[in-house]
This record gives structure tokens, C-alpha cells and sequence, in this order.
């Protein structure tokens, strides 16, 4: 991780994948600055090497002394009369993801912030302005004061999105986030490790490789304004510009009727998963500084200690989820009665609140062998259907290098509207009405939806 | 309970109790008929006489032999320092609870069933079309067909609603049925059990105690239509019709004010529950005939033996679980503005899915002592001030004699319209809003509003 770390090459790298959504020299210069003030230091240890963390005794959980924080268990889960079980982050409390924006000359702007996380495949990548679990803003890691966190705690500004959005159902338990976007006409200082970017130039950077990490990318997909106005007036952005504004009647199912039919998914699927000690998973082995499934193509649980920080430097350490490979998240984009319409699948995942939430058509983690029936329409995929492909990061505080290749691949009118009981075509208006609600959305399916915002 | 039982004394006080809001002479001699013909006797039994029954060596959950149905474990919470535990009924499966409606002559009537279950304080109440568990209509049981269970498994006529909604959260664990009401114009035949009423009918014989069965409350509430039109033209029913039909404007908080007031009620709460086996809750004990908290306060778990039938009887035993007192689940009331409003509360109960609901402004289970700073106000209301109160029956399958009573007390604008934090004011339209989704209102609360729907 830290081994022949070459900072002025990975700016170099990053500032020059840039090139074809720059948001300005200003902004570079910015972000060459925080590469540089920051020190970051992450380095594999042995579990026995982990401070304040340990495994209890009693059932063999990987828990914080604080009792807080976050905890490795293990995951059961039955389905009819199969049965697995696998390792899991119980992290039981509420975080606040939060952008604050402001108009200035007129145009909106988020405050975006750079910032480290252990888990990054590239140290630096650009997050919402607050990002902060409970434990963290209420201190039990006695570290500073959340920037900005009152914006979204007390009542200073108006309050555009406030929604509990759920994350990766593989690897949390019953994990959600408060998804929060803050509007302010006030002046609001700028801290050096924050910058102000139009909302048009965050989502143009969502066409570079793991820049707008995934706390930014699920607060930008409930974002229901300033919408793409199609610029390049080609059929594709002219569908996608009426899969925003069409009349309800203009989709192919109204609202009501995909509600049922993911109430219908709901109640087909009979995984039923509880929290186990981490002891008791079967399958899995625990080495001197991995958890590792015997077949070597899961996650591992590894720890790692950091040191971090700019003037002062802090240090811990802590474990991680480390996935061994790349996973897809693809939807695939079909104009109906001229409106683009998205193929969502409803997708249970053990550790949703509900199981079953609406996922991209395809969603294949790295360790999964079965994507379902449209696997091959988005790896045959001709370039000129490719509207979309980014590799994008996964949460860097509790995943080490976890990447996903997000994709939107257009499909014609000659492919079937018709679709499998577990899938449903909804066009982007009817999504970002649900978005208003928790549950309904997976975060790889809000992820990409962030992303299909920026296809102007 | 089947010691001394007198079926005409039953049927007779039935009847005479619906003399306010008699249905007619039809009605009364099919649910007489109906009390007549079934055949239904429910008595205690020790658990060594449980049959498919049986506490599991490892953990001590009460369960079925076929894994399915439901179980009896152990929850604990946790809150901050505190911890306690208690059973609780598992029964991870989604069922379905649906009234077919359709017109006739331009009146929408409701396809209502006269159905026993063991725990009834009454043997029988009017219940939904269809009420079954996945298991029941999977037939596990080797019961028979549920009856036009097709209606709403297949795409037999028009949704009008569809949506999971939750079951008691301190007693079931993350237990979720599909509320429906599906539109027909085809001929449905009328078998013996069930009876076409009106919508107005069904909603006046909520004023009676006991009769309106728990599931069919529960799907009355999502009723979106043939609200009210305030008869009495009083001011309070002025208001009332208002709460169903004002200017969103008019509404005391803007819809997004309430889901994030919900949202700060969920993150302020750090209750954090999970299934622990039933040998390891601590301050119960197990007898021979039923299990017991040491206050001798809480509910108790116990087991029955169940002969019913109409011209084949058939015999099972099951556990229940025990109430030992009548619960409380009220609503302030108040116009503001014009339009009445009704006083939420974000209450947490430990086996709700996402553990924070909205609730009645009190609600006590019968064992509970602290119900919050509304209490007296409910307790001391004149009787003016009383605009609905009736005992009804919490579902008789799982739970034996359990009656909360329900009330809707009206209190003037001089009364404070500040609130503490875990209140809200909201008018009915904004509740049948988020009644389109699930886990906003938990199960006592929709009980309520279906009382509300009746108040003409």
C-alpha cells in the first residue's frame, strides 16, 4: 500500500485523467496542494497488532473497545434449505452524508471535499461536504470537530434532500446513511481541504476513474434538480432528457404498478439472514492477519494501521473488508415511446433491512459467478451502445480497494421490452420520485443513477 | 376460555352492541348463521402437549417441525448502557392481507370474511377477503385453498393498494404483510363465510368493540378513497373533511418537513435489537404451561390446543402470545388553521425494521408504564372532547385476548401546537401520503386512522 508510493506521479495521473472534464486550473492547483499537505500512511498489520480492537472472547466478533464504532460478525443466511454464512459489518447507527450548496452568479455549487480514507485504491478522492458516522460526531474518537456539520444538524439553510438511503447489502448490516443536501445563501468560510465546484462539473467528473468517492456519488443521485438538458441532440440524450420531464402516462408501468411488482419480488424471495458470532461462520478461516473463505474468491477481513493528517498527524488502526477483484454494476438503456427507460432488477442482498431492493441490471460482485440473464448484453456490448464506463470506488473507510466498473449500454427498440419476473423497465423520473424514500434503490443502483445525471 | 361459553349469549350481545351502526337484518342473520355453523374450541394446554411443536435443544426457540410458520425466540436491545430481552415471534415469511371490492349499483362494497382465530376474545370478527400467511397459502399446512387468494396473486382485476406494511414491533421481529384492495367488475361468487358490505358499512362497525378484525383495520387505513364528508357540518367535522382535502400549504409542516423530523427522531435513536435464542433472555422463566417475565407484568407465551371447523372440524395446537392487560393507542386531535391535525409520535419499538415508526400520540401496551406527556391528556378528556373510543382485538393468530383500546380526542387551539421533538402535527392527507410506502405509520397507528375514516 504505502511501498514505492510516488505522490507527484499519482497527481500527475490523476490531474491528466482530468483533461476531458476539468473543472479549471484553479481546481487543479487546489487538488495538487491537498495531495501534497496531506500525509497518509496505510499499512497491512496483524490482527494481534490491532490497538482497541479485538476479538471477543465469547463468539469471536472483531469489536472496538468502545462498544461503538463498528464490528466484524458473522452473517447466516437461509433460503429454503440452503445455507451460508458469511463475515459482516454491523455497524448499527445513523451517518450523515451531507453537500451544502449555494448559488453563486446563479449557478449552483456544491462545497466538495478532499479527503483520505484507508481504504482508497488512490488516497485522495473528492466527498460530500460531511461525511461522519455517529461515532464520529458525537466524538468517541475524541478527534476534531466535523466541518460543517451544523449546516446539516441544526436548521441553517433549507433542506433540499433528507432521505435514509441503505449501502452494500453483501457487506453491512442494516447499514443506512442519511443522505442530506443543505442549501445556504449565507457566506460560508472555505476551509483548505474543501472547494466550491458547479453541480455541473462534480457530475462531469464522475466521468473519471474513482474521483467522486461513493458517499458524493449517492448524495448526487438524489438530487432531483438541474437535470441534464440533452446538449448533443442525439435520439439517445433526446430519450434521456423525457426519461427526467415525461408525463406519467408516457412510461412504459406507472409508479403504482412497479411498486407492486417489487412488493411481488419481496415476497418471492425467501432469504432469511440473522447475525451470528463471527466464530460460527462456516467456510471461512482466520489467519494470523486474514479472514479468508476457503475458496479464495470472497472479501477478506484484513487490518490495517494508518497515519494520517496535515500539521498534526493521527494514527490508528483498524480492520477492513478487502474484495480480490473488480465487480460490475451495468444498467441497460432502452428508448420506449421515445423516452429512455432504465431495466432495474429486483436484487436481495442478506444484510438490506428488506432484503430486496432495486439494483442495476447487472450487478456482479467480484466474487460472483451468476449475473443473471444480462450478463452477455453488457460484456458483448458494441462501443457505440457504451454511454457510460467508469471504474468507481466503494466506501474507502471500510473497504480496501473495492472498485466497481459502472456502465449504461443502450439497447434499441428491437430489444425485447419484455423481461423476466425479477426485472422492470422505469424511466429516470419515476427512480428519482422513489429516491424521495428510503429502501427502494440499492447503492449501486443510486451510484449509477449519479452517473447517468452526468450524461450531457 | 371455552369453560361456560354460551353461543347464543354471544351472538345476541353482538348483535344488540351493533344496534348504532346495523348493517340490516341481512347482515345480522348471516353473522348469526355464521356464529351457529362453525364449530370452536380453544383451550390451554401445557407446551410437553405442543404437537409439531418443540423448544430446540440448542437455544430453546419454540418452533415447527417444518421450519416454517413461526418461532418463538429471544430479542435483546441494547440502548446506550441499557439492556433487556424478551420473546418475541419471528416469522420471517410476507403474507397477504387483501379485501376485493366492487360495485354495485355505483356503491363500493367490500368483500368481508367472518373468520375465527384462536386468540379472539369473541371467536368470531370480520376480517379482509384474504388473510394468509405465505405459509398458509403455500400450504404448508396441507390446509385448504385459500379462498380468492387468486384475485390478488394474479392480475385479476384493478390494484388500488398494494404496500407492506409493518405488525407490532414488541412483539413480532421485522414482520411485514402485503396490504391490498383489489377492484373487480366480474361476478365473484359469495361463498357461505363471506359478505359484500358497503364501504360505509365496514367503517361504521369500526365503532363497535371487537368486531373489525386487526388485518382488516390495517387495510382499511391504506383506503385512499370515499373519505369522509362530515354530515354533522360541527366545526370539528369541518375540520376533519379539511385534514383529507386541504391545499398542501395548509398543512402545519410541508410533507419533507415530517420525513425529516422521522429521519432525526431514527438517528437519535440508538436502540439496537437482534434475535438471541430463547434461553438466553434474562428475567423470564419457563413453567410447564407458559413462559413468564419475573415482574408478571409483560405477556406471557402460551400454548392451545384449537378444534374448528364448520362440517369437518380440524384440530392443531400453536403458541400465543398473552397480553395481560388492555393497551392504549390514542390521537390528540386539533384543528390548526381550519384543518385537523393529528399528533404523531416517532416511537421506537425493538422488532420494527427500521426500529422508528410513526405512532398514535400515546400509545401504552398493557404492561408498559411510561406513556410519554400526552397521557393525562387522553386519561382526563371530557367526554365532549371524545370524538371516537372502542376496544379492538389485536390479531387472535398470534396473540391471545389482546385489546387495545382506541381513541381520537379532540382538543382546541388554545392547546400548545410546540410539541417535544418526538412529536409531529400532521393531517390525514399527509399520513395517507406516506401510507403509499411502507414502515412510515406502525400498526396501532393505521389501526387508529382506519377509526378516523369512520368518523362522519
Amino acid at each position: 500500500m504505502s511501498a514505492g508510493y510516488d505522490l507527484e506521479a499519482e497527481i500527475q495521473f490523476t490531474l491528466s485523467a482530468l483533461a476531458g472534464d476539468d473543472p479549471g486550473a484553479d481546481f487543479q492547483d487546489w487538488w495538487a496542494e491537498r495531495h501534497r499537505a496531506g500525509y497518509f500512511n496505510v499499512t497491512r498489520i496483524p490482527f494481534a497488532e490491532l490497538d482497541k480492537w479485538r476479538f471477543e472472547p465469547d463468539g469471536g466478533n472483531l469489536v472496538h473497545e468502545s462498544g461503538r464504532f463498528f464490528a466484524v460478525e458473522g452473517l447466516r443466511v437461509r433460503n429454503g434449505e440452503a445455507l451460508w454464512s458469511r463475515p459482516i459489518i454491523n455497524q448499527p447507527e445513523i451517518g450523515v452524508l451531507g453537500i451544502l450548496v449555494k448559488e453563486f452568479d446563479g449557478v449552483l455549487h456544491c462545497l466538495m471535499q478532499a479527503k483520505m480514507e484507508p481504504g482508497n485504491v488512490n488516497t485522495l478522492q473528492l466527498s460530500p461536504t460531511v461525511q461522519a458516522t455517529r461515532s464520529n460526531y458525537t466524538r468517541i474518537h475524541r478527534g476534531a470537530n466535523t466541518r460543517y456539520l451544523e449546516y446539516f444538524r441544526e436548521s441553517r439553510g433549507q433542506v433540499l434532500v433528507d432521505v435514509l438511503q441503505s449501502e452494500q447489502g453483501a457487506w453491512f448490516w442494516h447499514k443506512s446513511n442519511r443522505n442530506m443536501v443543505v442549501k445556504v445563501t449565507e457566506d460560508v468560510p472555505e476551509h483548505e481541504d474543501f472547494h466550491w465546484l458547479t453541480l455541473h462539473q462534480v457530475r462531469a467528473l464522475l466521468g473519471t476513474d474513482n474521483f467522486i468517492n461513493m458517499d458524493a456519488r449517492t448524495v448526487l443521485s438524489c438530487m432531483p434538480f438541474a437535470h441534464p438538458r440533452g446538449t448533443r441532440g442525439d435520439a439517445f440524450s433526446e430519450a434521456l432528457v423525457r426519461s427526467y420531464e415525461h408525463d406519467p402516462e408516457l412510461a412504459l408501468h406507472p409508479l403504482e404498478r412497479i411498486l407492486s411488482w417489487l412488493i411481488e419480488a419481496k415476497t418471492r424471495c425467501e432469504w432469511n439472514s440473522r447475525l451470528i458470532p463471527l466464530s460460527q461462520i462456516e467456510g471461512w478461516s482466520k489467519g494470523e492477519d486474514e479472514i479468508t473463505d476457503d475458496e479464495h474468491r470472497d472479501v477478506r477481513v484484513i487490518a490495517v494501521s494508518v497515519e494520517a493528517g496535515t500539521r498534526e498527524v493521527t494514527r490508528w488502526t483498524q480492520p477492513l473488508l478487502a474484495p480480490r477483484g473488480v465487480g460490475l454494476a451495468a444498467f441497460l438503456a432502452r428508448p420506449i415511446g421515445g423516452v429512455l427507460h432504465l431495466l432495474v432488477q429486483a436484487r436481495p442482498e442478506p444484510g438490506l433491512l428488506d432484503v430486496v431492493e432495486m439494483a442495476p441490471t447487472v450487478q456482479l460482485m467480484s466474487h460472483e459467478r451468476d449475473g443473471g440473464p444480462y450478463v452477455n448484453d453488457v460484456l458483448a456490448a458494441r462501443p457505440g451502445q457504451v454511454r457510460y464506463d467508469a471504474v468507481q470506488s466503494e466506501e474507502g473507510g471500510r473497504f480496501h480497494h473495492a472498485q466497481t466498473r459502472y456502465q449504461v449500454i443502450e439497447v434499441g427498440e428491437d430489444f425485447p421490452a419484455e423481461v423476466p419476473e425479477n426485472y422492470c423497465w422505469v424511466t429516470v423520473r419515476q427512480l428519482m420520485s422513489l429516491l424521495r424514500h428510503g429502501q427502494y434503490l440499492n447503492i449501486e443502483a443510486r451510484s449509477l443513477l449519479a452517473c447517468v445525471h452526468s450524461l450531457w
